[in-house]
């Protein structure tokens, strides 16, 4: 049971061959890079071999797909004897809309309903399609699965997700909270429930997922309840040069002072702000941390923010639940970045997280709890694994329908 | 020692007239409004006399300010012999940028202060200023004293009060939260200490000031660390027509698909939104209540997300002061509106707030504690007094320099 993991974005394929059978080994992975450029990158990374990169040209998706299953049978690089091993395909696809809580086969119906979303996701959605057209048209009939983002938030209440906009515009173009990462935030919680031997049913979680993007999601009854990330994963927490929750007012402000088109503003709060915005020297932790030792003031002040917004979702949180049991880490910072959780997670006694700096310092990309023994709420990294999921919900799909 | 307290409006002035000798007593309140309009009002109230009210051109604020003079001196409806007995006027000043951390004697650098910060409180700076220069040729000499709605969250901390933009539109413009009501949260937050005997240096609490505007603040050692208003008073909480919190990404979706302007955009986040477009009731609480305990189900949706909301923010301080001993509630709704106290503090059991429905239960306009008596923080309703502010404010500095 081999299975194809994809993740299409604007300019780049991301992919992870699963082995089924063999205990969901990842048998190869890879990444097309600079999809419409001469000098496009494929490197592919067979399971036990040496990684092999390719530079030329790739003017769209099709062809970088195609060049993805060239490598995957190729007589040095390669790990099947043929394209027809594969026996299905799983997709990431951000927006799936109040439609799709779960997973699903894609049909006519699904690919429809996915075009239907692009307004509400237009640099994600648009990518995911060509993905599922090019294996449609490499692999004609192959099932194909859809895994959203936005699925696991299907369960927040309409007091979570409604703003407090006029409600013709939720009615005419479905503006609410969606929220992202839902991916990440079902897989870690439920590893975490194995890890700590507790029912998901009986678990009161925080899983702050701190990446690239970041975003913080409240977790009750295995359900998600709320999230940071909202119509758009603009909003919430600061990231890398993302906002994040804003004064409103301060964008109409900064429009007419600065001359703003509706662009520019989306630029400035897209790409110049966040971490880079706040300390004007990277949007990169590991440059800011490093800057932060050697004493500088704005990578210092861009650190406590970003530590400081992850605080107050986790105690609004926390309130909203009305109980904490568990205080998740991951993604890039989450799993790797000890320095900013240590700043995230001191003085917490209140809500009852006795944090252990020990057990915290130097953990990188390991699952460990870092709260003390004796801690009512317990915090814990864990290493996310989105394909995995993606893979194992393309699996489960097929077992039952096809 | 008689001083009268003004709050200008754009098209109204609010004043209050006080006997600082005996215990702080309003012998005349009274409003004007529709200033700038041929059938504007003036209603004044002499204690223990009966409301007169004329309805008369007022273009100006300066003919404002006359008319309550002569109201104040007036045969029939008048409280005294002459203007002269007034010995000072305290201003309520929205804005007062990062300078003014206390209230302050208005000199001409004060005025040229104000008159800097326009561009921060746009609505509100130009009629304050009105009014000092109105009184100045009215009565020219007398002490004039600003006390302003941003003073008291100015020992906010730079990771509270800076947002993730571009650091240059800091230091060019003076983007950065401002908070306001802290006359407000402050007059409370002192009364509340009173009320339970604790020294304010040793408390920590979240003061939630909800009426026409709302926000919520953080305060501790008897400083705000953080509040939930903004640059503008259009961020925090939902309001009677105003968003509250909103992911950016929103506002330039909406901008684009109904072609806003920058104007167009203000005026829907201001005034079409909040508990109006939620619900297409109203924006009072009264009439979303009524409909409410008919069934409509929109406006439960309003309540249940208002609530809500400053549900999240009392988590949110709580966890940043690593503690809380007390939640106050006061201004308009706060005060009066018991149902809405109720939906915030129930369930408040994980922060150590038990709180106590028949307490609660038709308390208006009241000093009272509605948490259990064995409650480990105090839930509180306060009656606020913003006016008192300004007199004592004008009172004491008046000893202290003039």
């Amino acid at each position: 049971m081999i299975i194809l993991v994809l993740n299409c974005g604007s300019s780049s394929i991301k992919y992870q061959l699963f082995n089924m059978d063999n205990n969901e080994e990842v048998i190869a992975k890879g990444i097309v890079e600079r999809i419409g450029f001469t000098d496009a990158v494929i490197s592919h990374k067979p399971s036990g071999k040496a990684k092999h990169k390719q530079v030329l040209p790739i003017m769209d998706h099709t062809t970088g797909i195609n060049l993805i299953m060239a490598a995957l049978v190729d007589k040095e690089h390669g790990v099947l004897k043929s394209v027809e091993e594969i026996i299905a395909v799983g997709h990431r696809v951000v927006q799936g809309g109040e439609k799709y809580k779960e997973s699903v086969l894609i049909n006519k119906e699904v690919i429809q309903d996915i075009e239907a979303c692009v307004d509400l996701a237009p640099l994600h959605n648009p990518a995911n399609l060509k993905g599922i057209i090019s294996i449609e048209n490499l692999l004609p009939g192959i099932p194909q699965i859809a895994v959203f983002d936005t699925s696991f938030h299907q369960s927040m209440p309409p007091h979570a997700f409604m703003y407090a906009v006029p409600r013709e515009y939720y009615e005419k173009y479905g503006v609410r909270k969606y929220g992202y990462h839902g991916t990440s935030h079902k897989y870690v919680f439920k590893k975490t429930s194995k890890i700590l031997g507790k029912d998901t049913r009986e678990m009161k979680v925080v899983s702050c997922h701190l990446g690239n993007g970041a975003s913080v999601t409240a977790i009750e009854h295995g359900r998600s309840l709320d999230t940071s990330m909202g119509f758009t994963p603009v909003d919430g927490l600061i990231m890398g040069t993302r906002t994040g929750d804003i004064d409103p007012g301060v964008l109409l402000f900064l429009a007419d002072k600065e001359h703003l088109s509706l662009k520019g503003i989306s630029n400035m709060i897209n790409k110049r702000s966040g971490m880079m915005g706040i300390s004007e020297i990277s949007s990169d932790m590991r440059d800011l941390e490093l800057a932060y030792y050697e004493g500088n003031e704005r990578a210092n002040l861009a650190l406590t923010m970003y530590a400081y917004r992850v605080k107050k979702f986790i105690g609004a949180y926390a309130t909203i639940m009305n109980g904490l049991d568990c205080v998740i880490f991951t993604g890039g910072i989450g799993e790797n970045d000890f320095n900013i959780r240590r700043m995230i997670l001191q003085n917490m006694e209140f809500l009852g997280l006795d944090f252990d700096e020990t057990e915290n310092h130097g953990v990188k990309g390991e699952d460990k709890i870092i709260s003390k023994p004796d801690s009512r709420v317990t915090a814990i990294v864990v290493k996310t694994n989105e394909e995995l999921v993606i893979a194992t919900d393309t699996y489960k799909i097929l077992e039952k329908c096809c």
